[in-house]
Formats: structure tokens, sequence, C-alpha cells
């Protein structure tokens, strides 16, 4: 691996585990033994790093949030998209866990990152409006922008709301079928008569587990 | 007001308007017009401050939410403890808008923060319990408590949320009100056949406001 890459690998590992406002430039230079120069050579400084891996995440998410879930219709496909979703800000967590300070200090990220809740939300409402189209859900205009607005909620905080509660035994077992299990059951009791069977295959999907301990970057 | 008070009022106005991370003893000493030296006889640093700051919000959020609905089956009722809870949130937002930092930085408050999110949801469980008793909500314990947490993650982050989306023009005004709906927005879809009743009235109350542009403090 070039050593660009390895600085941008080795610099999302180190904001995720210790905290991006915890972690020097010359942090991410010991770890990966080289001298601060070369450090220096290749990034002006943690701004160009964050704005790096923020870079990262935000064309990654822009694709994920444009590919439509393969059947709204069918709970499975919606359950593995929102597994990818999820399993994404994890890779990304350190943007999350303290954002309205990152958002603060480094303001060039502020717009695009406004601009991907938007999408998550946009994301949301299109597909509960398919799921109205098809006679599944049973929801006005209103509504849907309410529930469109819960599940970006969710989306965005859930990680760092798990994290806080800390119910969790082991390390991050878990915790994305948690989180998907969350956001499903705001859409269950718009789907009516289907409810019970909604959630009885949520609940079975998630018993049976589809993500171990999110893979640690 | 004696001077250990008139600093717990100044640091809280600070801390809320420029971000807790941003602002230093000295700071608030300017702000008072007193000399450090002044400052430090009454704390002993921001930690100091920051832990009788977290004090008052405990005590006060304590009292908040062992008082019971008044009558949980009105809706009003519902609606106004609901007010009351942000209404306390946004008094004291410094601590939720960077909360991962701020428990890594001040240790001493992360088991009581904790146990305030648990509190939070324990309330949420038993107004669910208590509407079902009655016969208005149709659901059974699991989804109680999904629905438990739900309703924390929102009070704990719609200020934060609302804030990122940045679509609200003026300063804070209606922000509770839209965060009271957001939360009864997601008990709504379990009182059945009363679902469109129910948010008839959210809405209307909603469109009447309860509150202006919370104080500032």
């Amino acid at each position: 691996m070039k050593t660009r890459e390895r600085i941008v690998h080795v610099s999302l590992e180190l904001f995720n585990r210790e905290g991006e406002p915890n972690v020097t430039s010359v942090d991410i230079a010991n770890e990966l033994d080289i001298s601060p120069g070369n450090l220096y050579y290749h990034f002006k400084g943690k701004e160009e790093l964050v704005g790096e891996l923020f870079a990262r995440f935000y064309e990654q998410f822009n694709v994920i949030l444009r590919a439509p879930v393969q059947n709204p219709l069918r709970l499975e496909d919606n359950w593995f998209y929102l597994v990818v979703v999820f399993e994404h800000i994890h890779a990304y967590r350190f943007l999350y866990r303290n954002v309205s300070l990152l958002l603060q200090r480094y303001e060039h990220i502020r717009r695009p990152f406004r601009r991907l809740l938007h999408m998550k939300q946009d994301a949301a409402r299109a597909i509960c409006v398919q799921l109205r189209e098809a006679g599944i859900m049973d929801i006005d205009d209103e509504r849907i922008a309410l529930l469109a607005r819960s599940i970006a909620l969710t989306i965005t905080y859930w990680l760092n709301f798990d994290n806080l509660m800390g119910d969790r035994p082991g390390d991050d077992e878990g915790i994305i079928d948690d989180g998907v299990l969350q956001v499903l059951s705001l859409v269950a009791p718009h789907v009516g008569a289907l409810q019970r069977e909604f959630m009885q295959t949520a609940l079975a999907i998630h018993h049976r587990g589809t993500t171990p301990a999110p893979r640690r970057r």
C-alpha cells in the first residue's frame, strides 16, 4: 500500500478508536512509524486528512443512497439496505461521534454533511411513498414527512445513543442489527394489518443475525 | 445575585452559546469582569463548573421525570409534559451538543448522565403501559421497549438533529413544539382507530403553538 493510502487508513482507525479531537498529526505519524515531515508532505495537517476521509465517506454514501432498494416491498431487501447504511456509518463513526464540534472546526464539510442528512431523509420518504403506492402503508404526506425525519434522526444518532446507554456487553456486537430493527420499528405500525407479520419477520431476521461485530477499522 | 451564582449563570450562557469546548475559565472571568483569581476562589477550573451545572440539570430533570403526567390519557397533558422536558434540555443544551466528548472529558458525570437516559426511557415506557392498560394502545411488551427507546433517542438528540439539518429560519423558534410533535408522531400509529383524532389534536396544539422561541439563557 502506498504511503498516502496507509496514512488515510491509519487515521481513520485512530479517529474511530480515540475520537478525532484526541488524535494529533504526531500521533498519526508515530503510529505509521514515519516522520511528521513525511506525513506533512502528503497532508498539510489534520484538516486535510479529515477532508479526505469525509470526501470518501460522502462519495460512498452518495452511491449507497442513490442505489434503490432492490424490491422495497420485500422486508428482507429493506433490512439489507439498512445494514449497508449502518455499516458505512460505523466504518466512519468518528464523523458522527461529536458531529457538532467537528462541523464547527472543519467548516468546509458542514454543507455537504447537511446535504447527506437531507438525502437520507429523502431516501426514507421515497421508500414510504412507494410502500403507500403499493397499498402497504396507509399514511398521508404530513405523517410521511414526520416518519422520514424520525428515520433520518435514528440512523444519524443510533451508534451514539447506543454507546451512551452503555447496555451492550461486547464490543459493538449486534449494534447494527439492533439499529436496523429500531428503524423498522418506526415503520411497522404504519403497515396496518400486516404489522404483526412485518415485525415477526423483522424479529426473525434479527434473531438469526446478519452482522457479527462490525469489522473494526 | 452572589458572585457564585453569577458565575454559574454566565457559564451556562457562554457554554450554550459558544459550546463548552470553546470557552475557557478566562473567558468566563472576562465576561463577568472579575479576576481569574476570584473565579478560582469559587470554582477550581472548568471541571468544577461543569460539575455544578450538571448537578443542577440532573436534580431538576429528576424532579421532572418523577412527576407523573397529570392525566396520561389526555393528549394535552402529555404535550405539556414533553414541553417541560424539552425546555429543560434546551436550557442546558451545551450538555447534549457534543455529549460523547463531554463525557469523555468529565468522567464523573458519565454514570449519572447514563442514569438519566435510562430514566427517560423508563418514563416513556411507563406512560405507554398506562395507555395500554386504559385500552388506548394496542402494543406488546417488545414493541413498547422499542418505542420507549425511540422516544428517549428522539428527546436526547432532537435539538442537535434539528440544528444539523439547518432548516429553521429563526433563532430556535418553534424548535420545542416541533420536537414534541416529533415524539408524539412516534406514539400516534399505536393508538389504532384513535390515530387520526390523536394526530389532529396534536397538529392543532402545534399550530396554535405553546412555546415561542425558548428563553435564551
